[in-house]
């Protein structure tokens, strides 16, 4: 759905190594997908290296058939793998020894820059909580992700897409801040437009913590150095109104997840069209360039990977069932972000505008919550 | 995205007439839209008639321009319009004389079954309630409606739409009862398949209040007359897993107008694809039946109509920005609606099942809420 392009501008190469630490285990296609992207992540970048974690014994045979690899992956044997079905709380407890807990304590030593893991989401959460800690100020970290859209860039930004099903106003705020400085970094937008997700435009509208959010950021936007453009809804996700889309995780990842069906099921219908009959077939044989460039422009894989905001560490999740294709998106995304010194500029603009907001007047104080109407 | 029917079974031509309640005005496209809507409902239903309300002087030359309403429509003149902007509340005390009062005054009266409106969905669903008042039971009225799906039906019904942005376990269970009514006559399914939208399947994840609606659904299941499934998710929503999916008017808003516009994207996409070169033009062409019977199968405009479910009548939204043809599929909704009985068939339902919830035990106490990582 996007111009073609992958959301992040494509970084300069430089000659300075940058290391990316990645779990080889957990994601639906097991360790072979996600050594066949760090292969395709190679050719684009020849400085990258890894840190490979997971079973020695597993992963040492499918990285030595790979003459690309040589050199650039160092392997950090561990035991154990978290499961998609293991609770986030269990992990925090007994998840020293797998693959996951050791790929985030290479960034937590410093001997990579940023983690990509495609395993289970709220473990990579909670390990990357525990192991990295928040930054000062932050309460709820959030998960955003690039959406396709009709910006210039082809895409925009959405957060929370699914850290955590509550939000409070102060975490709705932080989100804006957070997601307004990786939209001015992967985006490379002066001054990102940021929008509070909502039933509807006009300021009545809404359940009482989005209002209070509303009334914060038009006092906090110029601080944030981003413009706060109020109330959007569904609709305007995909659309070339706002660059960043706040909201919290439930709403966040419950959008995410509808808008994928649907792509997909538009993506079936098509197929289904184009095969119909011989005449059918017959066109489409035809027009394969125009429908190639169709699916190239609304492949999901190419904008894998939501990054973790609010921590004292950068981690990048790539969707669990990501093929060589998407791994190799999701480093892309994380060489990206290391390269740019992203963390830095993350850390130094919360830290600005926590500290404008304890000073802030805020003009409205916090209406009680009130059923209303959607439109 | 259908089979390209539209959702409601076509009923069988009867020749008891059927009064139809229409507010003419507060649409996005005046009441000659509303009109050209009628116009083509005659045409499927030859025993259909209308109560129209709204300006006489203005709506007079309008419906005289056409045979095919001769004899088929009363004017109720209303001096007044619903506009967009107006607040519920506001309409609520000061609504009376506007076409849209007058439309569901009809409806109360019993001088037509059901009532459809364009006009503003807060100030509809307003007037709706002070008029018609709550089915006995009913705490929070629904928005239901049909969404595109895998179904062997082409759609699922979802609810709420957005009628109130809370919802408590009580009114979710009642969600699932009356999406299950709304299903079986509408999908013409003996035992729809119930689910609750979540962040996740797992039993661990979300709101407490889906994990209290959760258990309630377990125990009432067999006397609500449908499947309970369990907890769906975002990507569910087009799928065939499922026929009622049931969530408050906030997440349900939000999933429905993101659906719409990943669905306005896509198409966007396509058409500029299949400009974009003389080549892709000419294979265009050549596809024309192709992209005919896929822009038939997206096409959004049959499926048009949310149905207020809880109330003592039956009234039927459509879309604020509906052409003619938008306005017909809202029509022949209502028409099916009041042809079925539905009414009736929803109210014994809920009485049934509120009886049994009075009685059921419920396992689970509800438990606190907790934070919680969505996948």
């Amino acid at each position: 759905m996007a111009n073609g392009h992958s959301p992040i501008t494509e970084p300069a190469a430089q000659t300075s190594p940058i290391v990316i630490s990645v779990d080889a285990m957990g994601g639906d296609r097991g360790p072979t997908a996600v050594v066949g992207g760090l292969v395709l992540s190679t050719q684009s970048f020849p400085n990258i290296s890894f840190l490979l974690h997971g079973n020695e014994v597993e992963l040492g045979p499918i990285v030595a058939r790979e003459p690309d690899l040589v050199g650039r992956v160092t392997l950090c044997h561990a035991e154990r793998v978290v499961m998609m079905h293991d609770k986030p709380a269990q992990v925090m407890r007994n998840g020293e020894g797998t693959s996951m807990w050791s790929c985030i304590e290479s960034v937590k030593r410093g001997d990579a820059t940023v983690a990509v893991s495609c395993g289970n989401t709220g473990a990579l959460m909670a390990i990357s909580m525990i192991r990295l800690r928040r930054l000062p100020g932050i309460t709820r970290p959030a998960i955003a992700g690039f959406w396709p859209s009709r910006n210039p860039s082809g895409f925009n930004v959405m957060l929370d897409m699914g850290a955590d099903i509550k939000a409070e106003p102060n975490d709705l705020v932080q989100y804006a801040t957070m997601g307004a400085s990786y939209a001015r970094n992967g985006l490379k937008l002066t001054r990102p437009r940021v929008g509070l997700l909502n039933v509807g435009t006009e300021e009545h509208k809404g359940r009482s913590e989005l209002k209070d959010a509303h009334d914060r950021l038009l006092t906090l936007q110029d601080v944030g150095d981003f413009e706060y453009i109020g109330f959007v809804e569904g609709g305007d996700i995909p659309s070339d109104r706002v660059d960043v889309i706040v909201t919290d995780g439930f709403t966040g990842n419950t959008a995410l997840k509808t808008g994928e069906g649907v792509a997909k099921l538009i993506a079936d219908v098509l197929k289904q069209e184009f095969t119909a009959s011989l005449w059918s077939k017959l066109t489409a044989a035809m027009a394969i360039g125009t429908l190639k460039r169709l699916q190239k422009r609304i492949d999901p894989r190419r904008a894998n990977g939501g990054v973790f905001l609010g921590l004292n560490g950068t981690v990048v999740k790539s969707h669990g069932s990501a093929d060589a294709t998407g791994v190799a998106a999701a480093i892309k995304l994380a060489y990206q972000l290391a390269n740019s010194g992203f963390l830095q500029q993350l850390a130094a603009q919360v830290a600005s505008t926590e500290h404008a907001g304890q000073g802030a007047v805020i003009k409205n104080a916090p209406s009680k919550t009130e059923g209303g109407t959607a439109e």
